[in-house]
């Protein structure tokens, strides 16, 4: 089977990009945040996904980054990692803290005395979000006389265009989704739970060359299809309700979604107009999509759309975000955002509307480009009764 | 299928003995820290596991406690909390950190004084070592006054000694991985690539009523098995290798993990030897374990009987850890762990030896009781090459 994977010398780049903003925010080094369910930015510069562990990167303003990893972590790290130099700190070490009597490890004070000799007055951090206090409150006493700042800016926009590599592994992510889709699709029945569906769906993504979910796969029936985000549960799947799927894959660390509607046996007719609508506005947000527009704009546009349809009342939020290496990634599409849609740049047309009984949501990934877009997924664009 | 959950009255104790040790330990309340892939504390206390966003439990000394979720988990917390309180707190947004122009969130100021309307002099934080910056930082600067402790063990000691209804899920999530363990060895084929094995066992976690992974699942061949900790590749399954399966279910947020060594065709005499060394030290080990004994007691002999047999230069580090609604918890067990093994707790044999090619892993569960143990699992206790 095929992997798609991102070459070395695209690492390489993107570490020589980083430090170049790293310089130009007038900082000495960054430190970069990830953990076992959110590790976009840690694998974006070294390929490293920790597991049990969390792990950072240090990247000094010049010179050589440094993947951190936790205690139990060395082997993996070093055979896993693109970057030469790895080092193990405890702040990394898993949440049920253990002692690990013996073992020498290296503290965020000896970390910048061998990799960034000069020291540091002004340290960024990344992925600032999720950064532990453990983490935190070592620099604070290692580092006292760093500035500590956030700095999510100076990588994020590394990962706003995507690379011809990268849009090859979502590519693949979706064409992996797609399959699972079709699978639950020939295979559901009405008695199977919610969690039953989703071994379909885990089966075919790792048949196919996946190399995890994509994020928490979704499938809800009847009620619970009103909620924005679940999980989903023992309960059965009925005839004549909702079923709400969305179903991601993972290719090197890129991430899919694919989600629909669908039921099995009619709907009512206030439950089939609503999931029409929907489809109706997965296909208008897809219209407005183009390079060099501003990204508000789109949102305001399409809010004001639903309101003269009549179905502002249904709407919680919407109608597109960017999807990449974490299925919500920056930039984020508001009603305040005032970016540019770049040709390269990923987004995932999101559309959710509901009632106070069911829900539903229509999810495929495209790719922005001069006249509109080029969908990375479209196989599933219309309502299925089955 | 039947499914085994934990009563609403346990979570309920489980709040009452908190309250407790918090009274005890002179704070006015706990603020519980979860996310997505470390979600059992948050999960224990309310039933709540968060996706896509972060979540927290606010309990006052006094009062009533408060599920914490993120913007967009409004609907999905309230329809799935034990705690009728769940209030929404921009903290615990997800990491793309989206503005949310125009909803209303709380902030911790309006959480202390609706919940804890005597104010706050002494806070202590629970999941210490995963609390996020966002969630510290704002504490620092809507509470100014309040001295910020860490106060995991107000909370971890509750979870040592499992109760009947969490030794019953844990028994069903052991059930479920020796079903998938058995899937695996039925199918497993040289070609095969490691990933598509972990699909094996995806599929039967949910076909058999498991609502997730226990751990991030394992199947490595050849040189990789000898990683303490890892993940699966595109690296395709060989004859005449270790291949290591680490295989574990989730049940109502409670996890297993079975774990073995075994071969297509045979291994040759050096590894063999390792393997089944490695076999015989599990079991050493279990022959150590029963309440009352102190748990570095049983490290330090574990140790020095492997010394003794000649393999110390193999070992990295074991013999056992707690499980429960993480595969790895607390109390570790160490050399340096003076507290005493006692009757209802869950260990996990954990069993790791490896050399510079290869290594290998024996996992099973096992409930402590007065003159010995209770296996929960014990299905793959032999050598085997298929």
């Amino acid at each position: 089977m095929k992997t798609t994977t991102i070459p070395r010398s695209e690492f390489e780049e993107r570490i020589k990009k980083f430090q170049s903003n790293i310089q130009k925010k007038g900082l000495d080094a960054c430190l970069v945040h990830g953990t076992e369910s959110d590790t976009a930015h840690v694998r974006y510069l070294s390929e490293y996904w920790p597991v049990f562990e969390a792990a950072g990167v240090f990247v000094p303003a010049e010179g050589e980054p440094v993947l951190l990893a936790g205690p139990e972590s060395e082997m993996f790290a070093k055979h896993r990692s693109v970057l030469k130099n790895v080092e193990m700190l405890k702040e990394y070490r898993e949440s049920a803290e253990p002692d690990y009597p013996g073992m020498d490890l290296m503290t965020f004070k000896e970390l910048v005395k061998k990799y960034a000799p000069k020291g540091i007055k002004k340290l960024g951090l990344v992925g600032s979000a999720i950064t532990s206090l453990p983490v935190y409150l070592a620099l604070k006493e290692q580092l006292p006389s760093a500035e500590i700042v956030k700095a999510d800016m100076a990588l994020w926009p590394l990962r706003f265009v995507k690379s011809e590599n990268e849009i090859a592994c979502m590519r693949k992510a979706y064409q992996i989704a797609e399959l699972a889709v079709e699978a639950i699709l020939n295979e559901i029945k009405p008695g199977m739970t919610e969690l039953q569906v989703i071994g379909i769906a885990q089966r075919e993504i790792y048949k196919n060359g996946g190399e995890y979910e994509g994020h928490s796969l979704y499938c809800f029936c009847g009620e619970s299809t009103n909620n924005a985000i679940s999980r989903p549960t023992h309960n059965k799947i009925v005839e004549n309700e909702v079923i709400q799927l969305n179903i991601g894959a993972r290719v090197s660390g890129y991430c899919s979604s694919v989600g629909l509607p669908f039921s099995i046996g009619p709907l009512d007719s206030r439950k089939r107009r609503l999931v029409e609508f929907g489809l109706e506005a997965h296909k208008k947000t897809k219209s407005l999509l183009r390079a060099n527009i501003p990204a508000g704009s789109i949102v305001r546009e399409y809010e004001a759309w639903v309101k003269e349809e009549g179905f502002d009342q249904y709407l919680l939020y919407g109608p597109c975000h960017s999807i990449g290496m974490m299925e919500v990634e920056r930039p984020w599409m508001e009603s305040t955002s005032d970016f540019l849609l770049q040709e390269n740049m990923t987004f995932q047309l999101d559309t959710f509307f509901y009632e106070h009984d069911y829900g539903l949501r229509w999810e495929n990934g495209l790719i922005i480009k001069e006249g509109g877009v080029e969908m990375m997924s479209s196989k599933f664009a219309e309502y299925t009764e089955l």
